[in-house]
């Protein structure tokens, strides 16, 4: 890329054959320059660095900024009201908490049905679970696969909650797509870049996790992979990197959580369960992130924590969740905030899981 | 040490030749045994493991809890309800959020002076300063040394507020403690273990920086040294430890502050400005801190950062603080916790400096 | 995976209907077991951890121990005199050093085609070049791709050296396969796990570099989703991993070398350029990855570093390589070793690149 | 420090009286400057960077280099030619391969004895081992303290070994030093810079370990501390740092041999046996510390190691250290240097002890 470019953006009901005139003009005094979109906001990119004087009648751009450190659509000064996203009805990035709950591996219809209905209408926007687990061994649990997909389906039927779910592979992007309501890159896979073009191009949501060895910088270089696609709907989810400290299974880079919403417009996601793998280091860790300006929680919840296929040390059971929670709204009163809850979710007939 | 040994609190007022009995007793059961003391709090240390029968005229203890991992006084288990510290007139871990605040490093008495007025009576509990400052080269500024350290008294004088200044060599500690109100080990020197003996036996409370490259049982095990003396008036002090992001100077662990809470009784205290090395990322990390069970803050204020001598670039201006101030307030309610003030620092006269 | 299993190592002349027996014989028994293959040899992966009484006629294991830690096929105790991995003519892993240089990137025929002569016939087995090169930020130099390929596979041609390229995308392993002499997956896909069994099942060595976040444990656990495939072919590369210090780009972790060394019977190739970033580190870094044991080295060589597309700063220039190689060569006799030379590679009509 | 200064080098011969004449001329010209001394050479810091006109009678600098990152004594360019240091008989950084060898910590004058007689003669040219032990914990063995230091006065009277040992308090250096052949400092006291000056000011040769959270630059403006004392017999020691990788205890930063060789005039020792914790790796780490060029190596050899008091674990039996010195000895021929021997140890009563 370019040492030096210029970043102008346009309001989207700017016409392109409009930004096409720009792109022209721009041609014309020898400039490198191309169009993208921050979805539906028009951005030009340029190597002319010096203001242009364009005819009146063009649109002028509402901000200009230089471009750099490989990063351009997710750059904080294009759009500092910040970004939000939605996964079904769910906003994140509203200025609300946003909270994903359940299991790290779906392991049966079962299972994901009694972790939805102990946490449905009970604080969280999404369930999460995974069906195709990356696992360091070959011969560990590669997670339910097709068969854990059809029951994420199955229970957001039943619940009417969002679900997310991870997807590792460019030949699976579409498949899951059309499943999920939302779209996790795991850690392993953040700089899969062909994973990243082709989930951007599938048009979901991406909850995009920080790989444990990776930077600040890098995270914002995968998230620039999918924004390039038109598809601003990306969540940057913070969940620990390798350090040498092992008290924790990885060390929650909270300074992290603010330089992403410094540096960039999209929301921010944490994960306290993944990154300490601790039940009783969730809480904290939770209302830190919160309080260091998450937009939303990614927890482990697990109604029989013992028996999980995957993970199960960390995960907190549903009345652990319940007491977050509450712990949560306290928190947010006192940062003038509030846990967003999803109000369409049938938890009619659910009466709560015994097992809490 | 021995690999498995018990640990009986007695109340404090068991009176030491009925403890001397206990000793006794072990002793004839083949048992090493030592007197140790938490404070005013004694605690007798045995390799017996089993239940003792005692006659009953014997005082039982109040708490057995096995040892373990080369800590013995400074466990949780030892003091439930938490240690409070006394800096001057302040209370470190009585449930509110203790503010330290100052310059990196003395530079003249003007300095400390602005900053004291800048800071005192708006939520500080007292002022941090280095009269000796270790630094990488030796050609770099070192502290003002013992000069720096009569204008810390000074402006404890003038102000009212506690000291809190760094100690390096074991032969200074005695002139040290005689005008700081809390000696502060530094990173660089958390396994210096000689300093800490003396530290420990000099009386003052201590605030224990964790070194960059230690882990959290290495910092259990360097407040052990100085809770071995008998001084059980010790912060842990969370500062961020060397990771491979160098986005920020260093990675604050915050899970490692719920772990020290969850450890220890003993109060802990984040440095949001030194793990961080950027200003505009002390107010986030700070929240983040209280939110995670912090007791304590040090913050690095300057009325001039850009002519700082050492660290400038880190250190918020007072404008700065003040705000940092308010949104702790407003956090601490969330939390059903209030940040501490000094009530009888002096600052009737003290105008605000003009600079911030 | 089972915590308990024990693995038999047979003769690669045992017939499969003998192994069909065995495995009757132990499910016979209530034990889950599964053949498997190291390459020709039949290993039985059994939950019987007991002796088996088994007719005398049939054959006896040759090797027998316990798994463990996710890794099987890898494991140094089922092939002791290690694996020898064919590149080409090149062998890798019979005691000699063999060296692979070349570009970070295929950047044109021409660039190929200089670098290949100036180190064709002066101690390197093969040729490496990258023409698909994950990168940081979308926008960066992203490889020649397919016409990338074919520049590799005309160099190939006109040298007789064989190519080692890296493979980024499950959908493109075929085709890359039926150009490149070797596989190599970079070390930001080393977990991704769909790509590794992908490319086991391509047939072709594949050269597995170690994640910058991931420990030894894990590059095993990597290198298993290869053998599991059948592909005993594998060779691991140390190329560094993430740490706090930055005066080199990564830290080369020699422990590792010798760690897989002892744990796998797999050959170990070392990245002196990309782990070090700097080009006056290769030769002393080199060095000692031989010294640990090393069986091959990963050289970046270009004509003209200083206009490199990629990761030009690191490159040697020839004149440094054959240098380079000189002391490989008097360090080797003291380890009563030599370095491999590819005997048909055809530099006739090779002159050496002047600008060396 | 200056952000840019000038360092004359001066020929040793060169009188004080002239040296002060050109420090009247800098002076004069507005400078700052000052007279070191690196050894017996001098050396003139100024802040002068223009070429001086001097009269043709004064002796003219022999090298003339711009300071920079707070080193000014210890960079390369003042002595490219390297420095020796002299411990005992023995020689660092002559071009041989000089190996220190013992126990972790003294235990008794017969341990001490009985690892001497094993090593003598046989490849070590001194005898470590500590008499003052840092440990995490106050409760672990803390070393045998000064009747420790006895019993390695008493093992050098009987063997003639040089001997190194650890020093960690300011207070204990003056004693320390008087049986001492070299002093250690520690990797947790390498930023006690009071216990630097101190150390530097007695006059013993210094093996300066890097800290385990510590930079290679940090290093060097450690060692810097030491040189401007005028004391330049100071070894550099890697021996490790914390990474997220616990295969082995620290990570062997190999780059950083090769650096510190590169940037500093001072002899490198490496550490082996700490920095991995593991026998079956000291070999090939030593090895591969050689090939990266390290004058040293600091080798834990314990008879018993599975009764040593202090980290038996990582020790060699004497036997497996014979091997390791018979195969130092043929790589250094494969690099064309040797191991050194020290030539006037008593052996001649010293039967090896029977238990290697």
């Amino acid at each position: 890329m370019p040492s030096s470019e210029m970043l102008h953006v346009f309001q989207p009901t700017v016409e392109v054959p409009e930004l096409n005139e720009w792109l022209a003009l721009l041609s014309s005094r020898g400039a490198d320059s191309s169009l993208m979109w921050l979805g539906a906001t028009p951005v030009i990119v340029t190597t002319e660095t010096a203001t242009i004087p364009a005819p009146p009648r063009l649109a002028r751009p509402v901000v200009t900024v230089p471009s750099g450190d490989g990063v351009r659509l997710g750059r904080r000064e294009l759009r500092p009201e910040g970004t939000v996203v939605s996964i079904g009805p769910a906003k994140i990035g509203d200025g609300s908490v946003a909270i994903f709950a359940g299991p790290c591996a779906v392991e049966s219809s079962e299972q994901m049905e009694d972790v939805a209905r102990a946490v449905a209408g009970r604080g969280v926007v999404g369930l999460r679970g995974g069906a195709f687990k990356p696992r360091t061994s070959p011969y560990s649990f590669q997670g339910l696969k097709w068969s854990g997909l059809e029951m994420l389906e199955e229970v957001r039927l039943k619940t009417g909650l969002p679900i997310l779910t991870e997807v590792v592979d460019t030949r699976h992007v579409a498949s899951v797509a059309e499943v999920a309501d939302a779209l996790q890159i795991g850690a392993r896979n953040m700089q899969n870049f062909e994973l990243l073009r082709e989930v951007g191009a599938a048009g979901r949501p991406v909850v995009l996790k920080r790989g444990f060895g990776c930077t600040v910088d890098e995270v914002l270089g995968a998230a620039e992979y999918i924004l390039a696609t038109g598809n601003d709907q990306v969540i940057l989810c913070e969940r620990g990197i390798r350090t040498f400290e092992q008290a924790t299974r990885f060390t929650l880079d909270i300074s992290a959580v603010a330089l992403f919403k410094q540096r960039s417009h999209l929301p921010v996601m944490v994960d306290p369960s993944h990154s300490t793998g601790l039940p009783k280091l969730v809480e904290p860790v939770a209302l830190a992130a919160v309080a260091a300006g998450a937009d939303a929680l990614l927890v482990d919840v697990h109604t029989q924590p013992e028996k999980a296929l995957c993970d199960g040390a960390q995960a907190l059971r549903p009345s652990g969740f319940r007491e977050l929670v509450g712990r949560l709204e306290m928190l947010a009163l006192g940062l003038g905030r509030n846990v967003s809850v999803v109000v369409d979710v049938d938890v009619r007939d659910a009466p709560v899981a015994q097992s809490a």
